[in-house]
């Protein structure tokens, strides 16, 4: 495998395609799922190009995570969430779709039922509004 | 919140409980779960005390996640994997079940379904054959 410079995520860093961002340092965005699995479903991604855990350089991992420490803290307050669950798939059997290397972020509710696969997308004021209540808690 | 010396997770870092144990470093170790999701399920864990992704350190984080991406670089190979997912739960609405940090590295078949929750307990002989496979794969 080797990485496609033309997957969704890649346009999203170069600016090429929109996204409801959240967060941006100098080795990491966070924006909006655009088919959440939960209100609030964010995903983090390196900006150096890696297409999954096996192939991205130690640095950008460890900035990663560290963006989704940050950012996961700010979901989990802007949306009262009483749980919080990170996911990170790698390959298509694992439930891979975009082929960017991203870590989920999903707030969880007592008894609130998960469904696995996203199926629609979700409204772009709804993701707007979501996005303004993380950054916001992000300060 | 606050953690918990008395935690099963806690108890096999002190050497108090049993593992079977694939890696072990200064800062993290590696185990196989108990109650596996799919054969090969492994989870990653620092030493250092932390419930969750809110209260773990920078540092014990970052070791955490290296950690991580090793062993499942190994549990991909050792398993033959199409694929490989990590998840990290943060909370009981979130599934967690143990309030001692851990990212889970769970092999991904083509095809194979996988149970959000595990309900029964693994055969150790098989645990003990698997922590091996994965061994021999870390070299």
């Amino acid at each position: 495998m080797s990485y496609d410079n033309n997957n969704v995520f890649a346009k999203i860093i170069a600016g090429d395609l929109p996204a409801h961002t959240v967060y941006v340092d100098d080795h990491c965005m966070a924006f909006m799922d655009l088919m959440p699995q939960a209100p609030g479903h964010t995903l983090v991604i390196p900006k150096a190009p890696a297409e999954n855990l096996f192939d991205v350089p130690e640095e950008a991992l460890r900035h990663t995570i560290a963006a989704t420490q940050k950012v996961a803290a700010a979901v989990k307050q802007a949306f009262s969430a009483h749980g919080v669950m990170i996911a990170q798939l790698n390959g298509a059997a694992a439930g891979q779709t975009v082929f960017h290397l991203h870590f989920h972020i999903i707030p969880r509710q007592g008894g609130a039922d998960l469904g696995i696969h996203s199926k629609e997308m979700a409204d772009g004021a709804v993701l707007a509004e979501h996005a303004q209540r993380i950054k916001a808690a992000l300060g």
